[in-house]
Formats: structure tokens, C-alpha cells, sequence
């Protein structure tokens, strides 16, 4: 069930990569990842890849009152993956708008495409959700990021 | 933040409706129920479906090595659901295809739209995940439980 | 793998129950429920009984800065349950202290016995986690439903 | 709510130890992290224990059918984890039977104790659940893992 070969991903501008583990917790009675956990693994993928730009969110909420949420995902299937497969989870930003960031991710093994994904993530207001503009650093930040 | 109405959610033919409470484990630090949870409540929505329809999916991958697998999720994300509250699920087919099955599925609390999905599950032999045509007698419930 | 008989569980004075269903999100690549989620259910169980007794957290929280949270817990794991099982929890308060209640809770299906627990939950101030002695409408609640 | 000091967690012999960082799926409304999901934290603790030994459980299973399942679990929590903490996981076996492997695991931010547990992994046969003793080469791998 391995793909064969062990060629690299293919690498773009712009995007971040993060490694996770399979354990059992993400498994189900199919013996492969269950597919609601892929959505975990590209949330980590887009905390670390905000981590990597200096931005916590912990920080982000407690200093600013700006929590960022999901507002429309999809994601495609391809291969399924399995215990203690490790994965590299990539993320890229494909369109900033006021107050909406475009994502891209993908979870590959060994090279292979398992699961690619298109997330919608909108900055709110962490107390009443209501969006909110991108403040100007966080925009230049991610603008920058993206080349 | 609920909705003040509690006006019926509206009824479509061959809609079939499941509730689900709302937990700790449900939520997340934002203090809402996480995105990647709705996905769990819509397999819950389609298990108790094919339930309904006398499907047992543990007896269909024991007897006929025939199982249900996503190969496509999208989701859209309105109003967050938040501890204790009372969701219904509503899931309906839109279209059936050689092997693929589409629905549409949908969580209201107190007649609000929360959240809505598009899925296609694909039926797959249980040991090698290669696409299987649904056998006949699946079919036609199915085409009967979309009336 | 299932008890042959299905023989009604014993029941004890002020145990309440709750049927919780396993789905695919439950179980692990081993093909059964993942150890952990049994905590999630004993916790389902828990707050569905202080449902019954008209205590919602989300409002006590809210209203009282009250929050329950568990300070110890032990689980024994004697059949594992699978896919598709209809569990029914056990729960019972063995002692209550000035801010600690003890439960013992347990999973059976077919009234065969699954998994038990003990779990020592704290009543705390839902800012500092700080512990706080049970109100005594609470106290009271609680005496009575243990007879 | 954090530890002052950063000191070192005291270090034991035969301990290994494995970082974690706490993501939205980890936490729940009350904003620190699921009492359950400690569970998911030791159980990946035991895994990169095994993998550091050179021990696959997926080949493991394929091979010899042999599998770990937890037989007793007991947690005690002390201070909550909270978003974007960096836990250590420190992991030590205690006790070595015939079939089953005694751990103490406990979990540290900063040099500070949040979460203590005993757990009991049993080796079973993978297709009926069944106990097995430990094989020798396993046993002995264990009991240089103690020192």
C-alpha cells in the first residue's frame, strides 16, 4: 500500500511543511486515519506554520481579541493513511482577502498525495466572533509569506 | 446567542434527521464546538441513515467485505455550536452514482442553520479500498430512501 | 466476541443510565473502541445525569462561576467493545465530600461488563480553578440522588 | 498560571521522554485541555518508547500477532495544560510481569507536574484479544529499557 518510490514532494513558493505521526487515536475500526482527523493535522499544520511567523494565538486572543476560525474546508481523499505512517503536512496561502486567508494543504507519505484540502480562515473578534479586518502587520506578515 | 424563534427546521423529501448533544469533548478553547467535529456528526448523521434503512455497515465488511469510505468533504461553517446545546442532523442523497453515493447534510439548533456539508462516500472492497459498484439490492433502498 | 445471553445489568439504588452508540470516530486501527474514549463516555454519562437532576453546566458556569473538574481517575478495561455496540453507562456517586464528589461508573453491553471507573470530580471556580465547597443546593441534589 | 521557574523535571533512570505541543484539538470550553486527551498524550509517550527501542507495533501486529492494549489506566491532574503549551512526557516502566508492562508516565510544562498516571499494557494476540506472554526478545529489550 506504500507507494514505491520515495521522491520528494514538490516544493512551491511559499510553502510550509510540518511532520506528523499516526498514532492509534487516529486510526478507526478500517485500519487508516479517520477522516475528520485530517482536519487536525492541517490545523497543526497552519498553527506552526503561524508559529514559524512569530504569531501565537494564545497571545493573539489574550492582546488583541483576535482568534482566527474556520469558515468553509473541503478536502479530497486519494490514499488512505495508517498507523504510524509519518506524514508531511504542507500549507501554503493562496489569496488574502479583508478579513479571509485562502489556504492550500496536503498531506503526503513518502512523497505520495493522501489528502489535499482547501481551507477558508476568517479573523474575528474572539468575544462576539463577528469578522474583522486584518490588522495591517498580520497582512504584511502573511503577504510576505506567501513569496 | 441562540436564535429567539424556535421555528421548525424546513423538511425535504427523503431528509432523514438525528440529534446530537453537545459534550465537553466537543468543544475547544474558543469555546465552541471544533471544526473538525462536524464531520464526526455528519458520520453519525449517515450512520444512524443506513441504520434506519437496516444496514449494519460492521455486518456488510464482515459478510460481503463491502465498506463506506469519504472521498470528498466540504463544509461550510455559519454560527458555532456551544456546550449543552441540542444539534439536529439532517442528511439527504442528491445523487447516486456506479459506486459513489452524494448527500448533503446539514446542523441546525433550534431551527438556525449552524452548518452545512457535501459528501461523497465511495463503497469500496473492505480489504484492498479499490471502488466496488453498490450491489442492487443497495441501490434500491437507497433510490427508495431519497423519495 | 458478544455474551451470549443478554442478561439485564444489576442495578443499584441512585445509579443512573445512559446508552451511548460506537461509531467509527470510536474505534482504532485495532478494530475496537480506543481506550480513552471510554473516559469521554463516562464523562457523557455524568453530565447527562446531572441533566436529569436539572443542573446544566454551561448556565452553572455562567451564573455561578461553578465548573466541575475531574481530579483523579482509574479505568479497568475487561472486553473491548466495537463498532456498531449499543453501551450502556453506569453512574453513581459513592461519596461526597466538602467540594469532591466520587462516582463509580461502568460500560455494559448485553449486561456483559465492559469497562469500570472511578473518578473523582472537584467542584472549582470556572476563572482560577480554584476549589470551592459544593453549594448546598447542590449537596443536597446530590444526597438524594444517591438513595 | 504558569510555573515562575523554569527548573529542569527531575530526570529517573530508564525514563524516556517525548514533547507535545497543545493544539484546538486538544482543548475544550472550559480552556484548558480534555482530561481525556492525557491519554492520547501517554499512549504516544509508550509509542516513541517502543520506537526508540526499534520496536514497530504495526509490524509487530503483521508479524508476530502481537498487540498492546491497556489493560488499567489511572490519571491524576494536578494543574491544567492550556492552547500552545509545550508538554514533556516522561515515560518509565515500574514493573515487568509475564504478559504485562507496568509504566508510571507523567506530563511536565516548565519543569512543572500536570498530569500523573499508572498504566497497565497488556500483550495480547491480535486476532482474539487473547493474553500472551512477552517474547523473550521483547522481555529483554524491556529490562535494559529499565536501566
Amino acid at each position: 500500500m506504500q507507494t514505491p518510490s520515495s521522491l520528494p514532494e514538490p516544493s512551491r513558493p511559499g510553502e510550509a511543511r510540518f511532520q506528523i505521526r499516526v498514532y492509534y487515536e487516529d486510526t478507526d475500526a478500517a485500519g487508516v486515519v479517520f477522516y475528520a482527523n485530517y482536519l487536525k493535522y492541517f490545523e497543526r499544520g497552519r498553527t506552526e506554520w503561524l508559529r514559524q511567523l512569530g504569531i501565537n494565538q494564545t497571545e493573539l486572543a489574550a492582546n488583541q481579541n483576535l482568534m482566527f476560525v474556520v469558515r468553509d474546508v473541503s478536502a479530497r481523499y486519494l490514499q488512505p493513511a495508517r498507523l504510524d505512517d509519518l506524514l508531511s503536512i504542507h500549507s501554503r496561502i493562496t489569496r488574502l482577502g479583508a478579513a479571509v486567508i485562502h489556504f492550500e494543504q496536503s498531506a503526503y507519505r513518502d512523497g505520495q498525495l493522501l489528502a489535499e484540502s482547501a481551507v477558508q480562515i476568517c479573523s474575528v473578534d474572539s468575544r462576539s466572533f463577528a469578522p474583522v479586518r486584518l490588522p495591517d502587520y498580520l497582512r504584511s506578515l502573511f503577504t510576505k509569506a506567501q513569496n
